[in-house]
């Protein structure tokens, strides 16, 4: 099924949602998790609607239903496997950051130049030297890679992966890759992030 | 002016290209921007034009001032300054993220219960004990709290952080944060943003 982007975004969110309830809290309503959300009640159901919902009643959605349903459309239990390129600040935290597993995403190792890095576990991943990228990505069946390198060595990273045969590349920098079509970039981008925040109060205090 | 979020993610990585060039490359075409984010030319066009763009040309657009009305409309020289709450791996990652400051975002402290990361300084910043937040914000006139705590703690800090006057909170936990809605939260959801990564590869497949 074709789930638009801010779809896939807020599911999961709702999915956080139904994580945190307590054990006996059977069914939610829309209006609970609009509520929390501080958005549309209409737009809350016009999203669960890309799920089946047959457990949706009188007293709401079936919680445990709901959130497997969440779990297969966006398909948390199809696990990817990736590599972290960039074994510093942002990249062992991302190394840290557990829920990423739950949610399908394990990180099966990590790569960096720098020799005081290169041997290193962090969180269970061992850290390899950056020209093994190639190698472990074709014995281990990886195509992902998390990029976290500085700034400047971005663009030049990313140039050995694509050579490397990754084919999709999550980028952390503050920089615009420059990469062979065939290789697919998912920007993150935590300034326009910041940014849209900012902006967004702007606008609410204009009106 | 009301920029539309995703008007506002673009132009920071337009500006991620205009910060890469060459000293000698004075001019820029929307093609070439448009074809390093493998996006829609007219789709570039019609997001400068949001901008006043006096600055545009034959030979395209003049980068230094592109950059600076970029620079202008998405207020970078406008200062926002903030607290990083939550000392571990992610918070200190951001706090040593020093891409923020070029963009208008200046991290003054940060704050922990942890008694062995209070008082060490990262990055030329402080950590505090979490009970000075209230202080420390009122003081130096700080209202955004960025929070890097761990999921179980997230909810609990939040509303101690509501309490101490914060009305930002950019939240960096895979939770959903129930507060009074004069707090202002953005859900910066790593896990959604992969979903959408991996989601939108599927849509291609299907293509």
């Amino acid at each position: 099924m074709n789930i638009p982007d801010k779809v896939v975004n807020r599911l999961t969110l709702y999915h956080f949602i139904l994580d945190d309830l307590r054990e006996d809290e059977k069914y939610i309503s829309s209006t609970k998790i609009s509520n929390l959300l501080n958005m549309d009640n209409s737009q809350v159901r016009k999203d669960l609607k890309y799920l089946d919902n047959s457990g949706k009643c009188r007293v709401g959605y079936e919680v445990k239903s709901l959130k497997r349903k969440i779990e297969e459309c966006l398909g948390f239990k199809q696990t990817k496997d990736a590599f972290i390129v960039g074994a510093g600040n942002l990249g062992s935290a991302l190394a840290k950051y557990n829920s990423f597993k739950d949610y399908g995403l394990n990180i099966l190792a990590m790569f960096d130049k720098d020799p005081k890095k290169i041997g290193t576990i962090i969180n269970g991943k061992e850290v390899f030297d950056i020209s093994k990228v190639g190698n472990l990505a074709s014995r281990l069946g990886v195509d992902i890679a998390i990029l976290t390198v500085q700034r400047e060595y971005a663009q030049g990273v990313a140039n050995y992966l694509a050579g490397a045969g990754i084919k999709y590349i999550w980028n952390f920098t503050p920089c615009v890759l420059d990469l062979p079509k065939d290789v697919k970039i998912w920007n993150e981008n935590l300034i326009g992030s910041f940014l849209q925040f900012t902006n967004n109060d702007k606008k609410e205090e204009i009106k």
